[in-house]
């Protein structure tokens, strides 16, 4: 497989395209053998924005391997379809949403045929995708694209390739067992099998990822880890059979862990190595709230379970600032960053 | 008011007399002015097995003021009641949790009387103190028996004296709706008459200790604060209304945030200040989590509501390291620098 990898351009109304541009004015060497999927136009004007001494030139491609032969300091773009004139800045879009999820799709198929390493998506705008059209409008978001396409190439359902989502900077990685429900859902929702089979994706991708059993820390739902029982018996019902079925496979994991010291414990910080490689959290907010305390531009996202490598920035499309020029690239450089760094070399 | 301060010495099967100990003769400077209310014998075997260069001595003292005439590096004690012998480290002990109750209440009635300035509480264990008898056995914990003399001293039921947890370190300060509770019991019991007065106890008490009207931020309950209902409704049917009410007292305090961008956005850092004074969290984990991410011996305690000024250690009586020399004095000795500062001079 060559170490190129795809951005896909994310929605056009958004602040894709400028992280874009801005990550590989201001990385070039790390962006080198990266490639854009989008729309020439869109990016065109992404780069002639740009505060530079320098213009950053924009390269269209015919496919992936051509990267390998530009020189770095020009943005390459694959141009997936031409958008009938450059949508506005901070709207809901059909097109946009429709095109972000073509790029999508284009990238998903180029990593299952092993065309590119992996592929980084800068954000989709969830509204915008449901006003795409038919295939995408059914599709909640990212996960959802990809499991499909990946499934697609399995010839298995969706249903059948469960997915969980990573979030990871320099210091900690969680796997969440549930996203974005409401947290009585997501209590009343938890059960041994969605826990164990976290517990499993994330060994499977950590052991691949890291090249060694990964020690993977459980944290408990309730204050204490429930304390014996006193204060919640989610541990001893649900998280302790789960963590005893992942055992049996072999697998390195925790008792379930206080939630209020186990990412404490977790971090690593340049003077202590954490104690372990990551943390399942039980809920949206268990794992998140470590994860961007220290500041959300060092994060980034993974998708784990799926037979490519997909990585993101863990910010949205920020309507509210796109076009302004005040978006930060940070997360997707880091993005970028992680996913050379975890590809399979 | 005096600006003496008493340090009770906890369970004496605990860490407490150890960390006093070092906290002592770590920092003799900022401990001189505070007295130790407990046993002689136990505070003289951890003095002795301090591993310093010169002795610690401990010196008995009648009454409070007395401290303010004893030079530095040594550590005065109020005798409280003799224990018949000494605890064996680490075992559950109706005698040591007896006296550890009794230290809290005198110190309590001191800091009420206008005595000392505040108090600072080393850990109790609370199976201890369920064994002390009467009439300590029916209180839960330090804030239960707090909450009690308090109530006792203004003449009122305990049940008209609500209190709330505050932790903070040099980064952050959380108030906590509900602590040790189940996580699903803690979101049934979430209701507006709640949420308000954790806003305004917090309002009130962080008017007086930052001697200005307090910026509090409201976390969400639900991820993204439930993104308009999509993902939960606590937030408009709870939260929005609990806002608007201390908006009418003018509080001034936040729309509900997305709970895993508010900490972040509240945390002050060397190169940046936070947005806000406080965060009101809606859960114990919720509020813990960021508080003791950076590092469990950065933060402190503080009980909020009560007509006396109190502190404590963010830890417990560590019974599994007490008497091997190992516990760290850094959140004892950071309780007693934020009672001084925030004591009303």
């Amino acid at each position: 497989m060559s170490q190129v990898f795809a951005i896909t351009m994310g929605d056009a109304a958004g602040i894709g395209p400028e992280i874009i541009a801005k990550a590989y004015a201001m990385a070039p060497e790390l962006m080198h053998g990266c490639f854009v999927v989008g729309d020439r136009a869109t990016l065109l004007q992404a780069t002639r924005r740009l505060d530079c001494p320098t213009a950053l030139p924009v390269a269209l491609i015919e496919n992936a391997q051509e990267v390998l032969i530009l020189p770095p300091r020009c943005l390459p773009v694959l141009h997936i379809q031409e958008l009938e004139g450059l949508v506005p800045y901070g709207q809901i879009n059909a097109k946009s949403g429709r095109l972000a999820a073509r790029c999508v799709v284009w990238a998903a198929q180029a990593a299952l045929r092993g065309e590119i390493a992996g592929l980084i998506t800068a954000p989709i705008h969830k509204q915008a995708l449901a006003q795409a059209g038919s295939p995408f409008s059914g599709f909640a978001g990212h996960t959802e694209l990809l499991q499909a396409e990946a499934a697609r190439f399995l010839n298995i359902s969706a249903a059948d390739l469960p997915v969980r989502m990573m979030l990871a900077n320099d210091e900690l990685r969680v796997v969440l067992v549930s996203i974005h429900v409401a947290l009585k859902q997501a209590i009343d929702s938890l059960n041994v099998p969605g826990v164990f089979k976290t517990i499993q994706i994330a060994h499977e991708s950590l052991s691949r990822l890291l090249k060694r059993a990964p020690h993977i820390a459980v944290a408990g739902l309730n204050p204490h880890a429930g304390e014996g029982g006193q204060f919640g018996l989610e541990e001893i019902n649900i998280l302790l059979p789960a963590i005893a079925a992942a055992r049996a496979q072999g697998i390195w994991v925790s008792e379930p862990i206080a939630p209020d010291t186990v990412f404490m414990r977790a971090r690593s910080s340049p003077v202590r190595k954490g104690e372990f490689d990551v943390v399942i959290a039980m809920y949206h907010d268990q794992g998140l709230i470590p994860v961007k305390y220290l500041g959300v531009e060092k994060g980034f996202n993974m998708t784990l379970g799926l037979p490519l490598l997909r990585t993101s920035p863990d910010h949205g499309t920020a309507f509210d600032i796109a076009g302004l020029g005040q978006a930060d690239p940070s997360s997707l450089i880091e993005a970028v960053r992680m996913a050379r760094q975890y590809a399979p070399s």
